[in-house]
């Protein structure tokens, strides 16, 4: 069983996170940090998650917990996830980030980690997304410059404010790097008019704002007479949550080392 | 039985309407025209189209069979349509029009003919587009102003220059007419880079270009905590073949007037 | 503004129904019941729904805040909701009932009240799925028997123990009505191994059981050369709540009577 | 530039091979066969096609085209292709055979020859259905036992007459295997009625016939939180004469050997 804490877990990535690690039966739940000087310091976080007592209270400092666990999970800023990389390095630790927003020099930091301490990084934790980065690199080098057309076509929630997604946007890059082309000379973001017959080697990316929509993306390879379309749809955080738990399952028993999501899955 | 003759039957259209009277149990064949002069006059029809012999020969004028049918489809050129329609006006006949390109001057000419002969002109002859154009209605009106976004998505063949297909924006405007919207001020052509939130008037569109899509055009309504999509797929012309035989068939019973397909489907 | 009081306000659908009254800019949240004799009488019925203090206390019979609304949303039980309605009845109020599982006395009695308060009983509240059954009513005329093949395909979460769904009957009821013909005689709920070509009246269900699907409902119809797909799919029960607010807006100016969504959409 | 000859030029399958090799830069049409004694022995295969005259004559036996060509295509029957697998290993020359259909005894007779001649054997061409297969192994396997549900789900035009298709089980095989399950322990077939839930290592099928579909499936790895769904959509048997034609260009540089479509995609 592997013992994870999490950091932040008053905030809604936190209770989610608590709710994955407690649906996982290769993970307990061994503790959680809330802010220095929090009113919640204390509160059992089974309660904080909506999950009725789970007898593990919250607490302020990772120090109090120091014995008690064997992973942490950080999906918060980059300074705090930069002083518990120290925290964990120091005292034999292992660290799943999903924190976002680091700038270069932060990056830079973070992985000079990597030979103190096992630790996963990756912008989206969900299984599904990454695993979905795979197939595609797999279909674009295995259909090539056999004629077919790569569009991404993806959906998001009607509170999104860019357009596409970064996640729409990165499976455009794998799909071009796969086949020697970049989304700077071969992505078309927009059709309106005009615009004669599709260039063989564009990438074509068409965005849906409507609704609650969680995330979906689909790409699609066309040629004469078939279509391939691998699709991702999320319907809840959930999915986040879930893989930072399989990844610190993962992690648990590795080496020293910064690894990704494709390690996790065994992708690499 | 309705006798049907067919305007073009060499062409592309017009082998594909031979194929769609002879599949049809209330429909039959009556008499295929080409071009004044061409030398496939007395070809067979039959196996002009592919089907083998039938046994009834092209003729290079409507003279030469004005005994032997009861309705006309026309799917030709505006100059050919309109002298067709004299015909058929001085000869009793019906005609089923699915011409494009008229002028402005050709459109009232051939609007001056309803008091004569009864006749179905339609730009889009499939039965599931113009059923899709009324629920679209329906749908605008029952929705009405309650926070469901719009969306349209269309997708076609590698080969097509304009965006969004005609049929897309005839979509948008009938949900924006039901609303009181128009494309004009509400339509959404192009999202990129930061466009922040959605506007819950906007009606959005999206654009795939891929491979030998015929056609597919998707209208989403979408709120939190559900979604209608309403979908057309075509997947040959011989959905357009299919509606002008229907056509054909209604109009034998109709007195003299202009209608469209939404008469011809009872949804008017 | 429509004051609205709720019963069973502690329950997830009574939550549910807070956050839904919340959000709607034509409706005001009056009031809310809990069981009699609950500890929860008392505790502020926006912080019962996760929203913070509202302001509006909850209490345990509705003689309580009977000065304080007009409609009264009901997803309870039978013998409560009967209770409601007489109440309702004997003090000029309306009522939404969502209230499912009335055996065929408790029906009768319920109808018994259509001519002493304006009611609307619908066991399903979600506008997108009473819009679907009217479109699905629409596009089975219009297509008729012209060929048009007809299948409802379904998906719901892993643990759905019925199939198909009771929406999915429902849907293939009303296309069947629509063409004279009954779920009995042309139902086909599988298709295992050499079942032979397609019959023309069939009405095929595909059934899909997986992951946290809330629910998705297709009707296809299909020929040679198109299709057209109507598509319902729910992501949280938040568009039953938002429905019944719907329902309980229209109905506080409707006169004595029994009404369904379809009257509250427009769609009779 | 690859030669390439087909057997049976004038059946459908052939006509489509032509158009197929016609299409393709790297490969050029130097011969087709008809049957012995076929009164199409002498026509201009390009007419045959619908291409117009290409310059090439059928002719009714191998031996008359022995120099011409370099890869012989053959989707006949088993006892045709088995004859020409003798003619082409004698003469040097290379084989891609789509025949279905082969007995165990014909099976073994045909893998006789792979230290004889290259030759490429596969019951399905179409790169796109090969090439899903090969993600599907890899998510199988990247899901693994996660809490992933599996679903396939097909469509088939109204002609087809068993159930599922083929490649649905082919699918749902290769899935399987992936996860150290069976088909006949852990497919499900039909749901009908109070079905109870879902087991997780169940591996559901749905089956859509209606219209006129070429040809669609859809597997779906489904969990809390999001879904994967990996879908191959056949427009025309163009799709499978071209993935004929890229096998030729490619077993006409290897050495001999009996190899499949997965070989030729470089997914093995």
């Amino acid at each position: 069983m592997t013992r994870i804490a999490i950091v932040g877990v008053a905030g809604r990535m936190g209770r989610t996170l608590v709710n994955a690690v407690q649906e996982d039966a290769g993970a307990t739940l061994a503790g959680g940090i809330v802010e220095p000087g929090s009113s919640l310091a204390g509160a059992d976080i089974g309660e904080l998650a909506g999950l009725g007592k789970l007898g593990v209270a919250a607490v302020d400092s990772l120090d109090a917990i120091a014995d008690d666990f064997d992973v942490l999970i950080d999906f918060t800023a980059p300074q705090v996830t930069l002083a518990n990389l120290a925290f964990c390095a120091a005292h034999g630790k292992r660290m799943v980030i999903g924190t976002t927003g680091l700038s270069g020099d932060e990056l830079a930091e973070l992985d000079g980690y990597h030979g103190q301490l096992p630790f996963v990084f990756a912008p989206n934790m969900s299984v599904g997304v990454n695993l979905t980065l795979k197939l595609l690199e797999t279909a674009a080098r295995a259909l090539g410059d056999e004629g077919y057309d790569i569009e991404v076509i993806e959906a998001h929630h009607r509170h999104k404010v860019d357009s596409p997604s970064g996640t729409a946007l990165k499976m455009g890059e794998v799909v071009a790097a796969a086949l020697d082309r970049t989304l700077k000379e071969h992505g078309v973001f927009e059709r309106v008019g005009q615009c004669g017959p599709r260039d063989p080697k564009e990438i074509g990316f068409a965005t849906v704002r409507a609704g609650d929509i969680v995330g979906e993306h689909t790409v699609m390879f066309a040629t004469e007479g078939e279509r391939i379309e691998i699709t991702h749809k999320a319907s809840s955080r959930m999915t986040f949550a879930k893989g930072a738990v399989r990844a610190a399952r993962w992690v648990a028993d590795q080496s020293n080392g910064r690894y990704g999501m494709q390690d996790v899955l065994g992708l690499g």
